[in-house]
């Protein structure tokens, strides 16, 4: 890692030049100082994301949650737990040529967290939860929009009709979508199987590991911003 | 680690004979597929705990929770992911002559869990929580206790106070207690400050790292068990 990071310091690539935004792993969601709510991405998929855009040349920034897997060598890690602190260092990291936005972002936050730990006595909590920022839809319709902004969509059925639409809705350029249901074994495997959604229809990609997907979507990336 | 294994068997120990269950990290209690509450405990006072008994000629079950640290080689490793299992693989794993449950057991299932990624669209979901076993006051009272049982308990605040009252409450013999608060730096951390709960009062151990804590803790169980 760290030879390909000098090298795509010293070489000319096909992203030299370009800053790409890429978030990765998952969120962390406080309910009280030891509890939180997680979800069951390793950051693996962004992390190999970042390292393939490094290796075309691009500047990138990490954005990245409490992830598994580390953080690529040559990338600019930014460290963060929550999605609003996703937010606030994706816009503090603009602008870009392009956003990856891989993290799987959780969608809530606990409204009515504990500063101290809650005790089993007494009544039974109940969570209730406020919506996290949209971390796609914003980037997608900001006046700082890099040019490429492309999505992820993690499902459990519908895959193709579910991203299709999330396109539309998010307002991004593509989205990367793929099945996590726990028998594909995507969240936490080495593998993934992937579908990608551009503004002319839907692209089965066969299952590769998470390294070729990546070289796969960072060469298209390329192909974008040429 | 494996010199230690071998060690232990073939040397005679003060445990030597002895079978102590340790329970270890966090539990996992999955809100839908991709979905999960989690706290921070990395597991690795437990996986000390129980590298220091098999030291000690122990064997040793140990039923741990999706940790971020490593389970010590030389003992029975049963991973679970929620407590429900953990209770159930700590019954199977019965008799004992000891029991140490230093897992982090989560208060709390999820109750209106689904088997499909919740969706975004739609109603805000509020998480109806469901009591999970309490496994310490469990194998506190039941006809197979062992015959020392070792509980834990994080705290935030009135560590001493909370624990004592939880050692009654449970009908375990010791409280390992400690203060989790996020500026104590113990969830995560290679040190911890605890103090021991026993029938005859409260010790308060200096800060130690967590392999000192273990080792200490190993030669008192060896000894209530003389």
């Amino acid at each position: 890692a760290i030879v390909a990071a000098i090298r795509a310091a010293l070489t000319d690539g096909p992203l030299t030049g370009r800053h790409v935004i890429v978030t990765s792993g998952p969120t962390h969601e406080p309910i009280d100082p030891v509890r939180y709510i997680a979800n069951r991405s390793s950051g693996a998929q962004g992390a190999a994301i970042a390292a393939a855009l490094r290796d075309l040349g691009a500047r990138v920034s990490f954005v990245t949650g409490p992830a598994s897997v580390p953080a690529p060598q040559g990338v600019d890690v930014i460290a963060v737990e929550t999605a609003q602190q996703m937010r606030d260092a994706v816009a503090a990291a603009l602008p870009a040529d392009a956003a990856v936005m891989a993290a799987a972002v959780a969608d809530w936050r606990v409204l009515n967290g504990s500063d101290q730990k809650i005790k089993k006595t007494g009544d039974m909590p109940t969570l209730q939860m406020a919506e996290n920022p949209d971390i796609l839809a914003w980037i997608s319709r900001d006046a700082r929009r890099p040019r490429l902004v492309v999505g992820f969509a993690a499902e459990t059925q519908d895959v193709t009709a579910h991203a299709t639409a999330k396109r539309l809705r998010k307002g991004c350029d593509w989205i990367v979508a793929n099945d996590v249901s726990p028998a594909t074994g995507i969240m936490g495997g080495s593998h993934n199987t992937v579908t990608l959604i551009t503004e002319t229809g839907a692209e089965d990609w066969p299952r590769m590991d998470k390294h070729a997907v990546a070289a796969r979507l960072a060469a298209r990336i390329a192909e974008a911003l040429a």
